[in-house]
């Protein structure tokens, strides 16, 4: 994974005090395939200067805004090859859309966009773009969740007949939104969000998670959201049962209000051959459970990972990789693909970073969600 | 919980293969509190003599149907004090009638009855009889149960917002009942079960002891009832999402298609101030998880073990006590009630056996969840 | 197990407030195998009066001293099949002795005595009565260890290379014994336990539990035993190397004073084939982890468990077995031997209880222990 | 941590199929403070010459041995301004002196060197050297070690008493060394290695650890050194009991022929107010036990974390660091060293890397337990 230049990377947000920014600029280091060369880091522009020194980029190459930026960067010589937009969802659109018609590949942040509307404005964007899209869908890029992907693929569980989903936290149990706390203001403000609280920032990536293991499609869904804390503009608790194509059932919880939990993303599948289960705070952990026979613990680099896991692994069994290595296979893939793009190749075909496509089915099942909840949980078709 | 005579216990059922039946003979003994002396074990005499004489039952008292047992018994100068029921569910309410109807006390095994109908005339039965009804819901035995209850009680989590309940198994993950395995047969027969198979079977534990724990009412359901096994006439998966009155949301899986899964009850509630956790499969343990603050990990018998849980507990933390315990603190907590009861006395106020009314409301579960399913997943009041 | 007339038991000590007397009882009761009849439970005539009353014992069989209690009951026509001995160490070698004499059975609690004389006197006692002889190393009774024993037995691991057994606790982390704690005033006091503190109440049965589970025979030991608490007399932190026949290697730990473990005796098992790994807090499961394989978790009446295990298993996988459940094997392992005796038969071929040799071997461990360590950890020879 | 130039960094040993070279080069990157910019990779010029090729390193800068290196690298005006020499232990001394002599801050693998001989010597080259040495024992770099540490020694669990260290392996369970494995080939080699076997390549790390929570002076040791594996020349199995000064007790297992043990390095520690325990391979959690209340479990970047722990994390509580996270710790407190020494500054004071002194004590720790397990076993003073 190195031995080539690194590719010129851009941000947009990520400023100072965003946590996603830096998790994005370290997954981007981590195998040496970005170096970090121009931002557009804040909607302020004092915010972005400051940001941009601080993370030592050039005067010139720090800029105001993603426009400016855009244009900028796509006329230089050496501009970057990509940009990462990390901003609250509801600049995901514009700001992406600045980028792909000007070729500058695109790596953002979930969900997708605020609404449905511009999910599909996005999708026709990349589509017509020669640049990639890619979705950084995270939890994706674990090791143990490949192999989980490889293994029902390969038939180990038979065909899917349960998914058993959960996305439990507890950071929002109060109303950290009035308490200047910026991560809570903007992921409880539909204006930035969207229509979805807690199924868009997190319920959305347990959906996308079950998705890239099962490989299922969802039929319809029922769902019960609800917003516990006073004053609360969206839900923070999310309840969904799930239809999928071919008869599998599931059920999905996702919440911000459940003391204990900090980021609890847990994924079960069962199959009439057997289950597997696994959970992301344990991330290096697979459990296989082949009907009748003894549960088998899969670990990460260890005995029983299979080649799909072993293409995401950096360290042996028992030397734990976590978040942000997961983070980091998703970059080190869009290299991989970028690349590819650069030398007129097709993409490599083991490359498994979410897409566009992937995106514009997470906000669609945020709108089912908020659909099926305000007629009071009727079946509502995906 | 010794120094007196034991108790005279009489079996409906639980003949030679039975496993409950074995289970409650166990449980009766533990605390010394009864002695079983008497039986009809099975519909067919053969087996019920075999099973009586296997038993080391006087042939005079080991009888061919239970209406002859409830006769004699009753007539009996040291005719049994109490009858345990453990019969397939259709055979609750005639046995159980007989011997309420003659003043002697019923143990019986869940759900109360095969159909809703029979739970009203049971109910009704109950109240018109001097003799106690105890129905062995066993989880609510376990001593971390019984702390989870006080805590709730005593406002440690606050008002409750969310509760997650499940009872995954994966023993029907095959068609068991055409492979003459009889647990399997009754089981998934309508006649014998009534209108639900899982959700009756396992579905109703979970529900009886977020009921148990929580003490919140529900109000209305949505559920998803599935039957994966091709040729199988009752459930097998249960989607069950949740209102309870004053606002708190539920959810419920249970499944006996789940590979992996043994007896994987599993309870999480969470308000405000905390959280709890409880795995039947390690009962001694509970969490919690007070909202800021480290999660602490309490132990029965242990540091933090509460005077409810203490009352219930027979040896010292890190000597696990099990499923058979838990359910001998149901058969000992009605063997005080009973000897109460012979004294003229009032029960004891630290009593928490669930009862007929308990039974009821379980079979009020069941009859929604099927409702609710063969609407489409309608939110149907309780 | 049943269906047969529970034999007569009769106690030595465990008085009202001693833990360790109801455990017996318990045990005793939970397969039906037998009845306690009388009891010579305290060693002042008061306490052992109020004792046998609360446990409900006839008055002419509650007796003041256990001499008395042994002549009398073997003159009598119904007189007591078998005594267990729950006394502090010191009393188990005269009591047993008195019992042996008259033909009376003995179950006995561990380490077998207070001095490696006495052990030697008891064996030769138990050598020279047709009565059996029965030592209470309850853990041995885990349906898991049984499995562990014959996994090891069957070549699963290879020949032996490294075993490492440990057995933490808190309980004397402070001076209990001057605090009047009765439980903590006897294992302190050298005169009632011998010259080992914490190494004969819970090393012994970490040592007992890895030679039933391997099989090798100990060669020689080098330890390092200290008292940490000031004023304490006898140890209560144990650190022992270990060198066995065959070229096996171990260690072991026990512990009163480490905050935290409440009984948490743990034993590993490694050879060139696989490894073995059990809990006694977590005991219904058994981690197998072949070299090069996934690690499987073996569950108790579950999938994977062996032959030995089921014969000692009374609930399906899931539905935890704990401390007295184990404890309860020793006691029905021993009835069978009894009424094998009793019919002038030989002893089942599959009864695993330890008998008086294991506990000679025992209280050699602890002198080994103790003299090692007085020589400064010099390698002793066992 | 960013926001200023990376360091210029080189490396000796770590070429194409090395191991650890990966981790080093990784690790040096996570955080910005590193650019890879030199190297003498491999002790063949070929393999030196491929191996900078594939690392993407320019011609003149890829070295064929580590002198030239060091004397070339000195001169020029932007040479490196570190190095990491991730060599076999035998080449740790020669390196590292060419380039301490020359002024250039060492970061070097573990254990410090061959030979207490050359370890001593390697103490007086780095003392007389105004470069850093910075030796990468890197478990030390975990937010939850450092917590630990923090916690010991603001008291939390008084005086320490106990201390349990563990670090069991399973890859060298067969002769690997035979089958053409470099990874065991020198690490079983005495003329690479030194005369440990496991307690130099992991038992000193498992040494390192607890000296570095505990805060503890070894004073003298009693070891078994055992090789299992037939025809290996050094240890695979290590134990060790241990006498600190002041009083506190401990042993120390580590192995490589525990079939099931990947990385299982694992540390408790006791006191007479509680109790801490931590597992490398689920390095996100600290158990605290205070005596006589609940255990608590902290996470890490959640409740309950300490200012020492906070410092070292990037990402919130259940978004987990791993094993490069806390390796590019140490390397990030040495950029912050190195930092301060070019502007002339004395370095910060909340760094904890270890040094050159700690690699010496790590050698006369391998040194103590040869000496003393071919003394069979006797105390070894330390």
């Amino acid at each position: 994974m190195t031995g080539h230049t690194p590719l010129k990377l851009g941000m947009v947000g990520g400023g100072n005090d965003a946590f996603i920014g830096a998790v994005h600029r370290i997954a981007s280091r981590i195998d040496g395939e970005f170096n970090l060369v121009a931002g557009a880091l804040s909607s302020t522009s004092e915010k972005a200067q400051a940001s941009g020194q601080a993370l030592g980029l050039a005067a010139e190459r720090t800029y105001d805004d993603f426009k400016a930026m855009a244009i900028r960067e796509a006329r230089l010589k050496d501009g970057i090859d990509a940009v990462a937009i990390v901003t609250p969802n509801h600049m995901h659109y514009p700001a992406a859309r600045e980028f792909l018609k000007r070729g500058i590949h695109v790596l953002c942040d979930k969900p997708l966009t605020a609404t449905l509307a511009e999910a599909k404005k996005l999708v026709k964007a990349a589509e017509q773009s020669d640049a990639l899209f890619v979705l950084t869908h995270n939890y994706t890029g674990y090791p143990m969740i490949r192999q989980a992907r490889e293994m029902v693929a390969q038939g180990a569980l038979g065909d899917i007949r349960v998914v058993q989903a959960e996305y439990p936290q507890d950071w929002l149990t109060e109303a950290e939104e009035s308490q200047d706390n910026k991560q809570a203001e903007w992921r409880t403000d539909p204006e930035r969000s969207g229509a979805g609280g807690c199924v868009g920032d997190i319920g959305t990536h347990a959906f996308n998670l079950l998705s890239f293991v099962t490989g299922l499609t969802l039929e319809s869904l029922a769902s019960d959201l609800t917003s516990f804390v006073p004053g609360r503009r969206l839900d923070d608790n999310v309840h969904v049962m799930m239809r999928f194509q071919g008869g599998a059932r599931g059920m999905l919880w996702s919440s911000q209000v459940a003391p204990g939990n900090e980021n609890a993303l847990k994924l079960r599948v069962y199959g009439p051959k057997g289950g597997l289960e696994w959970s992301q705070e344990d991330p290096n952990y697979l459990w296989f459970t082949p009907f009748g026979k003894p549960k088998r613990l899969l670990t990460r680099g260890g005995t029983g990972a299979s080649a799909m896991a072993e293409r995401v692994t950096r360290t042996p069994g028992g030397h734990p990789e976590g978040y942000l290595e997961a983070f980091a296979n998703i970059y080190t893939e869009a290299a991989a693909a970028i690349r590819a793009k650069k030398r007129g190749e097709a993409l490599p075909p083991d490359l498994h970073f979410p897409t566009v496509q992937d995106g514009l089915t997470g906000v669609q099942f945020i709108d089912a969600c908020v659909r099926s909840s305000n007629r009071n949980g009727a079946w509502t078709s995906f």
